[in-house]
């Protein structure tokens, strides 16, 4: 918090992390709300578990440099190391471990928790965020890859985006295993090749080419038929051993399958390796199209072992993961947010001190009506209150005086088109919904 | 995690804390939407925070002790003593204090965030739990607090809560601070009564009778006037002077109007403190009147002077924190949680490998028509699949194979009734909309 008068506390949050007001809270409600419908469609169910690990979660997979360095950790008072996640899968690992023999599979589950990472706060990358989480448990067949990338083309395309506007790139684990093993690469080789191709998109062909020769020393010929894999992307290009591969064909299969659920916007892309140790099989990403570099949006895959580090035997998996702050930089990009609007219908201005308890009762038989009703109870003058209704964006106005209160007629205005009404009690919900259609 | 292999991880979760499975999830949601419903009928919109709090926001108001000894609180790498917030009071203050002069009063907002204490976890009482925390900013009228204890009242009763199984039991901190002003008593007396008035529920009246005059010494006289006020709520027992005292009439024209609101399960009660430092006026908690005794829910009251520590002038407010772990307990009790319902609405059985592309294609025609549709993919025999199906709680099955391919004729079945038809691909969804009616 640092400096400034000492008996005064910062109104600032932690660093690296988001206040959401209303507005903000009503964007992220919007992309959650398309999140969980979209996977729910599918048949996905909702889960959820605390942000609170044991660490050893994480140390298993990652090594206990990344989590000491990347991830908050810290001791709790027994002397335990508790982690606040930085990723979901994981926990979803360790709960369907948990309980396996209690339920059924295939097994389809969702959930968007906050992930916590120790980083410099920087654009699209904050110290906290939250991330759709998607997983389809106990199936081998490819169908479960198809059904779960269309699910993330589906999440696309219900907020608005063309397949013009995103690319969904494929590629598969075990191919890349493939050719690494063609070349017979040596462990250090395949980690640094890897760490390379991933950065692939972030540099100039030529510095690709020279970074990967340097690499692999005196093996030129492979880092030459690398290049030409990698930044070509043609499965002319590959070795003639894996083009006829069961690998090669099962990527095709997935691209065909995705094809005929009318999904055109795929792109085979050898480049794409993803970070994590746990895939196996299929991976993608899925990449804005627009600007000068495609940017990647988000990204899954099949990672059918991780249940054996909980000593169970495999349980074949496939997922990704779509964080919140990516994908409201891409929609506030295409212009794909829906403008704001509060959950509230109608602000019952009053416009006397006496009224208050009986605007009290006309505001709770208007929510038996179905109405959301917020009752200003500032005293101040009418101009002054429906001020307020505008700023708080509120669409209706009631105005309840003496004179109302007596009559049992009401003055209602619609604060968008300023259009008034002389209404009825009873009539006051058939009203707004007449305006808002 | 301790004990065990070494290389097999625990699939436990963190001690005191909640994995929370898709039925779990079920009812979290149930006991959110009602919280959430019901504060926008009252015109509150949502807001959210970070879970991550610099430590200094709790230090002002509870002494670096208790910040110490029951808080998440420790040191990131840049030094900063940042805590996992206990509740969410000082964050909402520190959020309007941020941007007061941007918002309009009256501010009603409202939020579910999850709050961490570090305690011994037992029944009720978790590490981590979930809270609706409802605050109204910027109005002095007693009006602001009736509209408040009001909408605790309505979720008690969107819940399913009948008014006998419920009390509200209101009192006020300018109430009781008259009264011990009356007597006289010193800041360390007030502070050991208020918390011996705390407990006043937990222990048989004898035994609070002798505490009180233990810590009283040998003001017995005030012991049993404080005896008689709180052990038997009677205003006759108040002091003359505190009889016709404005800070007594406040109370009785917020239980006034309560009434006319058609709120009649409200109690007077001199016995409600309230833990925290921070309120300012009346206090209410809505108790449990079922059991040997009385069991307090949750609840809250005013506080006008939180803002002050930002260096900001005064902003009158109300509200209250309702945990989801206490209110699901009493749900339980009383038999008021919703029966287990998934949000998938059809099970599509694939009765052939060769058939799982066309199913592909037909379930995300169905999803098209509104229905939730999972496919099996797992080419086990049809009737394993109702089983998972059933074991899902998922309502209808659908049959597809080679020869409803072509026919264009689908087998479906509600799975609860037993009832099969034959209906056309577009018939489907009305055929689900009419089973579920």
């Amino acid at each position: 918090m640092g400096g400034g008068n000492k008996d005064k506390l910062s109104t600032e949050s932690y660093k690296g992390v988001r206040d959401l007001y209303p507005r903000d809270m009503f964007v992220q409600n919007y992309i959650f709300e398309v999140m969980r419908e979209t996977a729910e469609s599918f048949g996905f169910e909702e889960y959820s578990a605390s942000i609170l690990e044991p660490s050893d979660l994480y140390e298993a997979k990652t090594g206990e440099e990344i989590v000491a360095e990347q991830t908050y950790t810290f001791k709790d008072r027994g002397g335990r190391s508790v982690t606040l996640r930085p990723e979901m899968t994981p926990t979803v690992a360790r709960m369907v471990a948990s309980c396996r023999r209690d339920l059924a599979f295939p097994l389809r589950w969702y959930s968007i928790p906050n992930i916590f990472r120790y980083e410099r706060p920087q654009r699209g990358r904050l110290r906290e965020h939250w991330q759709l989480n998607v997983d389809l448990f106990g199936l081998d067949s490819t169908e479960a890859d198809i059904e779960v990338i269309s699910l993330a083309h589906k999440i696309m395309r219900n907020f608005g985006a063309h397949e013009e506007q995103f690319n969904i790139h494929i590629n598969s684990k075990r191919l890349i295993d493939r050719i690494f093993g063609h070349f017979s690469l040596s462990e250090d080789e395949i980690r640094s090749v890897s760490k390379l191709i991933d950065k692939r998109n972030k540099m100039p062909s030529d510095e690709f080419s020279i970074k990967l020769k340097d690499v692999l020393g005196d093996k030129s010929e492979v880092a030459d038929t690398l290049m030409a894999i990698v930044g070509e992307n043609k499965v002319e290009n590959l070795p003639e051993s894996i083009q006829d591969s069961d690998e090669l064909r099962e990527v095709e299969k997935i691209m065909k399958g995705l094809g005929k659920l009318g999904i055109s916007n795929t792109v085979f892309d050898f480049s794409i390796v993803r970070g994590f140790d746990y895939y196996t099989g299929v991976i993608f990403e899925i990449f804005d199209t627009g600007g000068e570099n495609n940017r990647s949006l988000f990204g899954g895959g099949r990672y059918d072992d991780l249940m054996k580090v909980f000593g169970e035997s495999r349980v074949p998996a496939v997922g990704f993961g779509m964080g919140d702050v990516t994908m409201r930089d891409f929609l506030t990009t295409y212009g794909l947010l829906p403008a704001y609007a509060p959950n509230v219908d109608l602000y019952l201005c009053t416009l006397d001190h006496e009224v208050e308890g009986a605007a009290q009762e006309l505001g709770a038989r208007l929510r038996e009506s179905g109405v959301n009703v917020a009752i200003d109870f500032s005293g101040r003058r009418v101009g002054d209150q429906i001020k307020v209704a505008n700023k708080k964006g509120i669409p209706f106005a009631l105005f309840f005086g003496k004179n109302e209160m007596k009559s049992k007629t009401l003055k209602i205005k619609n604060l968008k088109s300023g259009k008034e009404a002389d209404v009825k009690e009873s009539d006051v919900a058939e009203f707004i919904r007449q305006e808002y259609a």
